[in-house]
């Protein structure tokens, strides 16, 4: 197996299941799939009426979704556009917000830079909170993906303020943020001016394949976003599971127990094997390796994708198992 | 009731049966939505694999849709660039193309006009096909929506050439190209430079709900709009469905044949009911009526509903009727 080539692949994004099958055909089947941070356990798919597929979503049922999406996020209806998911939201602000320099605190999840500079902007990556003061759009991840770092609410409305002062937007990514952090999410808080908080539906309701997600818009952002994305973005089952899934509060706080828990347990079995925990969400865990590498061919060659980071090659991140069967041969697999 | 008010709704775009229902709440049931030009006979909803809802979709699955498509489609699959709806490939457009002027050839579909006066563009109405020579965009939509009229391909070849020697791009929208003059498709003749075609799933496959649809893209725009859509742009289940639907030349035929007769049929029952037809395509056709608001209003109360126009008072499109107690239904109503 080419490390470089299978590194290159499988560092870009999570996901990349069909590399693996390709590079290690003879690996125990199923693959088990923990490169990405969406829930395993995934809200459970209503029957749909057939006019989700037939018919082209009306906008009165768009509008329902949206509000429903506000109540949970907590940020009045007018500032939340549903869009493809939060990477399809990324895209159209990459091309609606301000082109100049962009700077993402990092390191973090590579969506935005690949977004900002194929839109022509400026791309650096901040090392430190303030270095985001004088750009024109400061972004942040919160929590962070891969290390859980946590940005207090208090900073984001500081750093707010101050990029505002200049004309600048603060863009707040919170798509880790349904189980973890909550109090520090800036969508209870969301400015009226100059600011963007981002949710994912797929990661938390663990429908990724669906494509849904939100930004929480201040007013004199979120008409123009609207305006981008036109009419129709979001598919006529992903408003009606959005719809559903969004006001179900006993599957989200029974998610939350179960996903602590869980989260707890994976952090107990990396450290058991020898591997210590940077940090993660209740979605995903980062543990330092050794030789992160050699870990990942070894479970690769078990039937087990994780996720490897190009420039953190003493790291590796795992997604919660998604059954008993996953957690035992992910145990027997890190004891090698 | 209003009739300034309705026709606002009903003008903007077609489908908005809620609009309906809150107009007229005891209209006869089940409201015939005949205000789209979507295949009212879908194509089958296969059984889908969880993974299609529950994971990110893998950049292979989707190279493998486009691939289908592009053989569907008679083009290359380095050029065949899917997203979620044609309008959303729209909306991308309007902000990659350069923004000047930009025009299409009208009356015509309005989504184009209101995605790039959105992005900032000077958009214009031609009148003549040769008035698009000079513009940044030209845009023209083959077969017309809302009349059918066909754009000869040698004609667009032509303006293609006049475009792009004077760095003007070529927009052609064939989302109704799949049943009605297949052969003046620029698909299969499409430019090496400074040329997008159109393609809708959604409509061709009575599956409007699910947001596909294809940009067929000269290589020197295809791999920038990709970048726009970034990773992820169309959903699992629209992938699995896409990828089978497309590939079934089968079903496509039958659907053409049956189409074709119920064009034949409608026509045939709109001059019965004292209306004229002035064009159309096998998904919609347009009536030449003496007062089509009240053709439209009469309609409403029967529970169905029709296309009006807010600049043509004389003129009502009709989708095909979905089955025989539809064509029952309207024949009633039509004698009013």
């Amino acid at each position: 197996m080419d490390r470089a080539a299978s590194f290159g692949a499988f560092t870009y994004h999570g996901g990349a299941l069909e590399v693996a099958r390709r590079l290690m055909p003879d690996a125990p089947k199923p693959w088990i799939d923990l490169s990405t941070g969406v829930n395993p356990h995934a809200y459970p798919l209503p029957d749909l009426e057939p006019e989700a597929w037939l018919r082209l979503p009306e906008s009165g049922a768009l509008a329902k979704l949206e509000a429903v999406a506000a109540q949970r996020y907590g940020v009045d209806p007018a500032c939340t556009v549903a869009g493809p998911g939060s990477q399809a939201l990324i895209q159209a602000l990459s091309r609606l917000l301000p082109h100049g320099t962009v700077g993402a605190l990092g390191p973090t999840y590579g969506g935005f830079a690949a977004a900002f500079a194929a839109a022509g902007a400026h791309v650096i990556e901040a090392g430190r909170l303030d270095a985001l003061d004088a750009l024109d759009v400061g972004i942040v991840v919160n929590p962070n993906n891969p290390d859980g770092r946590i940005t207090p609410r208090g900073a984001l409305v500081d750093l707010h303020r101050r990029l505002a002062e200049r004309g600048g937007i603060l863009v707040v990514d919170e798509a880790f943020a349904d189980f973890d952090a909550e109090a520090e999410s800036l969508a209870r808080a969301l400015p009226r001016r100059a600011a963007v908080v981002l949710r994912s539906f797929g990661k938390a309701y663990g429908l990724a394949g669906l494509r849904l997600g939100f930004a929480l818009a201040s007013p004199d952002i979120a008409p123009s976003l609207r305006a981008a994305l036109g009419p129709w973005p979001v598919s006529g089952p992903a408003i009606a599971i959005g719809a559903k899934a969004l006001a179900d509060s006993d599957w989200l706080k029974a998610a939350r127990a179960r996903l602590s828990e869980e989260a707890a347990r994976l952090d107990a079995l990396l450290r058991g094997a020898g591997g210590r925990i940077i940090g993660g969400t209740c979605l995903f865990r980062l543990a330092g390796r050794s030789d992160a590498l050699a870990d990942f061919e070894q479970l690769l060659s078990a039937g087990i994708l994780a996720r490897p980071f190009a420039d953190a090659p003493a790291r590796l991140r795992f997604g919660i198992p998604p059954d008993e069967n996953a957690w035992e041969r992910l145990a027997l697999a890190l004891r090698g």
